[in-house]
């Protein structure tokens, strides 16, 4: 399996600079504030976003400083949904860490998220391009909009796969689009190119999320860092459990989940999983996914061969072997 | 009393504008989104911020267009923190009206909030003016700081008044001097203008808040449109509960909620509220609320003596004789 450290290679020494901003953007002079930055950014995630503006910035001429702030701000963009996320579904482990909501509680994971939006955004306008401050502020708008689809979509039984993707493309898609329209916009690439790399940024983010869905059903705790099963105990109907709607239509376990709520809900969840790892349902997805990863790398080659390509073309492979 | 009609007439136009551009903000394709900013961004507040955004883009050239999408933005971006607050506070009634999160919950709330964040940068970033934008995001970050400390000091008794006139600075004033700063700046004003202007609103946000925090005491909730005695109840340390603390300060009903919490509250709430009213507390607020007015007011004489001019002097006297 290809390591996310070899995908890195040709972006290492900026991606330690990143982390080196990530830590700076924590020295504020209100101290429980700068600690609550400090445990939401140190160095847990994957940062795949901000190594995708990395890479898709070193194609043309780039600006060094903006392409590394704006990396910076898309990867504090993505923490503030997830710190937002947790407190909204009452999460208590993210990244085998308790959440901000589980230390602090919802009032200052939903100012700390606040904040970090508008860190992210200040960083963003230091870039002084317009299009990536418009970008930066549309996507939050897209964002958010596909979260509240997914808030007024709990345990809504009638959902189709064309739902499923829509949400999917906003509330995942779109900051990975983001991620490489911004460094792609930083680097005076040409048109054409800036809009190949959102292509491939668009497919490879719902990859990406079908593989966070199935790992929702078939990982452990302990290797995905957080519970399994909690988008049926959320009420988030998402492929797998869509297509398990499709084979048993008359009565399943995400029907009872989804009727009933809390009556029994950890044994039908539990249900739920061995049904979907029992069955093909897990292959289809990931051959779903799959082919969202060859759609993102197909026009790849349409931009100048460097090894950053050779990396973008990597972390579709990464997206679908990664455990976690 | 000076009333907010007359204070407007200078901009009247304009503010019907904003409200149309308020309306449009609402048409989007996902409709229980539209329900949701149409339920927030009717006209039931006081619109003060963009009305002082309007006023002071009047005294050099301006861009009406980006005037209009200026104070749009500000009222919008004021609202998202509305929205946010009510959550985290639990609040069940604003404007007379219940809140979204008592109509929709937290999850609605925080999303919505966030999409509403998004959508004033996005407007910001349609002025094309960096520095508007930079004002933007750094608000939201001061704003959000400001919150956090008020949170972070919950049912904290150690607070002083110098304390207690930063928080309000961030939490309140920023957002007022925001919106002299942006309409100044998209209206080509000398530096030296800006500068007074935004020193203006500095002053006006205190004295607003000052008032905010005495209204809670004094007023009725029917006046209020909201419950009073809400600071207390979420154990915020306002400006009468420090006079109150200072004058009695072996044992006071402030103390009581504040080291108890729920033991006899909402009775400890009501005796603050009547040894403040029938003390010289309330007063004394309004003595330091007109003072910040008068000082807000000292140096417009610079700016050029136009009907935009009288009516900031009006605003000064509005904020402190207002009911709500």
């Amino acid at each position: 399996m290809v390591e996310l450290s070899t995908i890195c290679q040709p972006v290492q020494e900026d991606l330690d600079k990143v982390e080196e901003r990530l830590r700076l953007v924590t020295r504020v002079d209100f101290s429980p504030l700068s600690e609550l930055l400090d445990f939401s950014l140190r160095s847990t995630g994957k940062r795949i976003r901000p190594i995708l503006t990395l890479l898709s910035g070193k194609f043309y001429e780039y600006n060094p400083e903006h392409l590394l702030t704006m990396a910076t701000a898309v990867e504090i963009l993505h923490t503030a949904t997830l710190v937002h996320d947790d407190a909204i579904d009452n999460s208590l482990v993210r990244r085998s860490r308790p959440t901000v909501y589980k230390l602090w509680g919802t009032e200052k994971a939903v100012l700390l998220g606040d904040y970090m939006f508008a860190e992210a955004g200040a960083l963003t306008a230091t870039t002084h391009n317009l299009r990536v401050i418009k970008l930066f502020a549309n996507t939050l708008k897209t964002i958010s909009s596909g979260e509240l689809n997914q808030a007024h979509n709990a345990f809504n039984l009638e959902q189709t796969r064309s739902q499923y993707f829509q949400r999917v493309a906003k509330k995942t898609a779109s900051l990975f689009c983001m991620a490489t329209e911004s460094g792609a916009a930083l680097s005076q690439a040409p048109e054409e190119s800036i809009q190949i790399l959102i292509e491939y940024a668009h497919n490879l983010g719902i990859a990406f999320q079908i593989v966070d869905d199935v790992l929702d059903f078939i990982s452990t705790e302990e290797e995905l860092g957080k519970p399994v099963g909690s988008d049926l105990v959320q009420g988030t109907l998402t492929l797998p459990s869509i297509l398990l709607m499709q084979r048993y239509p008359e009565d399943n376990p995400v029907k009872r989940i989804f009727q009933n709520k809390d009556e029994d809900k950890q044994k039908n969840v539990e249900l739920a999983i061995e049904l979907v790892c029992n069955s093909s349902i897990i292959q289809e997805c990931f051959r779903v996914a799959s082919d969202y990863c060859v759609k993102a790398c197909q026009n790849l080659n349409l931009i100048p061969d460097t090894p950053s390509r050779q990396s973008l073309l990597q972390i579709a492979d990464y997206i679908i072997q990664r455990k976690k």
